[in-house]
């Protein structure tokens, strides 16, 4: 039984049979790249869509393998790969600078790209988006963000009959990894290494823990949800470095756990409230919930309420099914995007809204220490919900908890500078904020 | 800034300019359709797309409201609605005979249909989708499951570079509702009657509680995961109606809770396994932690693991972004639609693998009968797992629970059929398979 006659549409019509499957070339024979080109093998119900003609690597020699067919030619010449006349390539090298030519070069000639690059996206998304629409070309970027998660699809298919004011996700695997770890009662350096031990984590973590990795992904999402572009370097990022055993042990009396939170909420008007770093979450909260190296998306609209996504944010075979669920919309017969994916406006990077706030010092005691950090607080009109001490700490290393109602980051800013011209600290102080428990709409009962 | 001319692609070079918007035919004005037409009524962005241009309702006199453009024909006639030519028919009135013939009558016209009616797909899907195939149309469903979790969408397009192996969801908000209630120590007849304060069940709520609504929605999930069509009749189905209190509290000392699961798992030669109905799950996996009316859906596949998706379920505004989400997609020029998405190929509804199971006895006491199970399943080579009784039962009433390891169904069924057979029960027993924590895929670490 087959209907392959009837199945094209309007003015594709005939056009599934005689089409000829696009001709893929796959840059970066990685993790990902390998896994690319196992499931394109594999999957023999892609063959009529989907051939893979070139192979690109540094250093091929070592890289071929024998179980791709043989007509695939493997090169390390880029320029090899454009002289074949690909329709698409599929980008999974990493690095910007390098890569930003390739593509800049392969939509200028019309061929459309896949990408798995966040850093690239984020630098250069409106650029690139907005050439592949003066070529006829596409570009896709499905498995830059939340590997496995088909968040970008959902938000530009799924979901577009909501106007999407809110994405909140956990889009780091490696700050999860840690700070589901340390929920447990793990030490940061014990989770960190573990991490590393299992590859989750690169030696140098920076880019992750410090909220960079993350930040690129919301830029790219905010991209696609708002159709607003925010500069990675705009959206303020605290580290999770300075989260101690301690802030765990003071967020499970507070009811809740900690986690790195990637926060985009639009203004309607070209503004976006936008930050990562870690976040005090109630623990029956999906945030909380979601363990491991797992990524989770939560997206709001205007109509629809929140939907949440979640899976693998990583690993060679997720990222693979989001690099070849994109070649695949490509090789759909008069496969189109809507303008407004095509053009994302400049938006701004605008203040947090009042929010509470979970502050934590970590002193050397001596009286009257509450007391100033209370009348700086009053002094910036901030309200106090709860100070909390917990028993058995030494009086040289003394960590306590005030947690204030909501206010505005610019008024506790100003409050806690004050503070933190104080003598009495014994490290600085951690501020986070408090995501209250309505906010967690896919818990509502 | 503007790149109209820009963004078409391909065979539709130009068609983004000059396309007229789609005309859309609205049937049934109930809680849904109204909230579609008050996401196109606000939608400006989406004015040049899509344009309703009829509302189609019983009474329609009653109906009327002022809100919608004045250029929309009311009517109550269906032939009026087919004589206007629309480009689409959104089809949100619910029941299947007459439904289904409005619908079969717009797709030979060659006109689209959105529905919202998974009673209508499921008994009807492989036909519908086959005359839309023939007749240059497009049959789309999003509603029709999930509500406002966009999951067909994110098998078809998402996931497509994945092979799909199995879809486990929460699919019944009802059902849902009533036991995460139940979790909280509510009474089956307590939180039941809260359900139908609140609206979440109906009246005769027999079709959410003994799993059919549930069924025919994992019919359509199974189709467009596997490309399998299954006869809602032939998945069976376990009601949660003799899910007792008790039942949750040995849940919990095993260190889990129930939820309503509807469950397909495919062979990849046709068979798939289905069923829905009560399930220990863990109290640490996501199913568990999916409270109230909300939706939830894992799904797996070969090569990228579980992906989850959750939302609201049901009501007016989340169901009406999920037709509106299908308009906008059929909006799109040269839109098209995979062959295998139109051709179901007919599936077998294949015998459980074997599983784990819990074994509720509620009884009249005397010596012997733990001895009479055991002896019973031990002679179908069942292996217990644990016997649990909770004190403080009266002995005419004394529930007990008993966990086997994995074992077939039909070995169960033989061995419960001569348990069954006993004169010893208070009521009959409630069997339940239980979700190992491996399969919670994404709750691992």
């Amino acid at each position: 039984m087959t209907t392959e006659v009837n199945v094209a549409v309007r003015s594709d019509a005939g056009a599934a049979k005689t089409r000829k499957p696009l001709r893929v070339a796959l840059l970066g024979f990685g993790t990902v790249g390998q896994a690319v080109a196992r499931i394109l093998t594999e999957r023999d119900d892609l063959r009529d869509r989907l051939q893979l003609t070139h192979v690109f690597n540094r250093g091929i020699a070592r890289k071929r393998v024998d179980w791709l067919s043989a007509s695939v030619v493997w090169t390390e010449d880029f320029d090899e790969i454009l002289e074949s006349r690909p329709d698409v390539v599929v980008e999974v090298v990493g690095g910007v600078d390098i890569p930003y030519g390739w593509v800049r070069q392969a939509l200028s000639q019309g061929v459309s790209v896949v990408t798995a690059n966040k850093l690239l996206m984020a630098a250069h998304a409106p650029e690139l988006l907005a050439l592949a629409a003066t070529r006829d070309a596409r570009v896709r970027f499905e498995a830059a963000v939340a590997g496995g998660v088909p968040i970008i699809d959902a938000i530009r298919s799924g979901l577009s009959g909501d106007r999407l004011t809110r994405v909140v996700g956990i889009l780091n695997g490696t700050c999860n990894f840690i700070l589901s770890r340390m929920t447990d009662g793990d030490s940061m350096a014990g989770a960190l290494g573990e991490a590393q031990r299992l590859g989750f984590a690169e030696a140098d973590p920076t880019s992750d823990v410090d909220g960079h990795d993350a930040a690129a992904k919301l830029s790219l999402l905010a991209g696609v949800a708002f159709r607003r572009y925010l500069r990675t370097a705009d959206i303020p990022t605290r580290s999770i470095s300075s989260i101690d055993a301690v802030d765990f042990r003071y967020a499970k009396r507070l009811g809740g756990t900690i986690r790195q939170l990637a926060m985009a909420e639009a203004d309607g008007s070209g503004g976006v409230e936008a930050s990562v770093g870690p976040a005090l979450v109630d623990e029956t909260s999906s945030f909380a919930r979601n363990r491991g190296a797992q990524n989770l998306v939560m997206v709001s609209g205007r109509y629809g309420g929140a939907t949440t996504f979640s899976g693998e944010g990583a690993g060679g075979h997720p990222t693979a099914v989001a690099v070849v669920s994109d070649l695949v919309a490509i090789s759909r017969p008069g496969s189109w995007q809507d303008p407004g994916d095509l053009v994302w406006e400049p938006g701004t990077v605008i203040a947090a809204r009042a929010r509470p706030y979970y502050l934590r010092f970590m002193v050397r005691d001596r009286p009257g220490i509450v007391a100033s950090i209370t009348s700086a607080l009053s002094q910036s009109d901030i309200n106090i919900d709860a100070v909390l001490q917990e028993p058995g700490f030494p009086r040289d290393r003394l960590p306590f908890v005030v947690t204030v109602e909501p206010c505005l980051a610019t008024a506790l800013h100003a409050a806690m500078q004050e503070v933190e011209s104080q003598g009495f600290h014994a490290e600085p102080p951690v501020v986070m904020p408090v995501v209250p428990r309505e906010e967690h709409a896919a818990q509502k009962q």
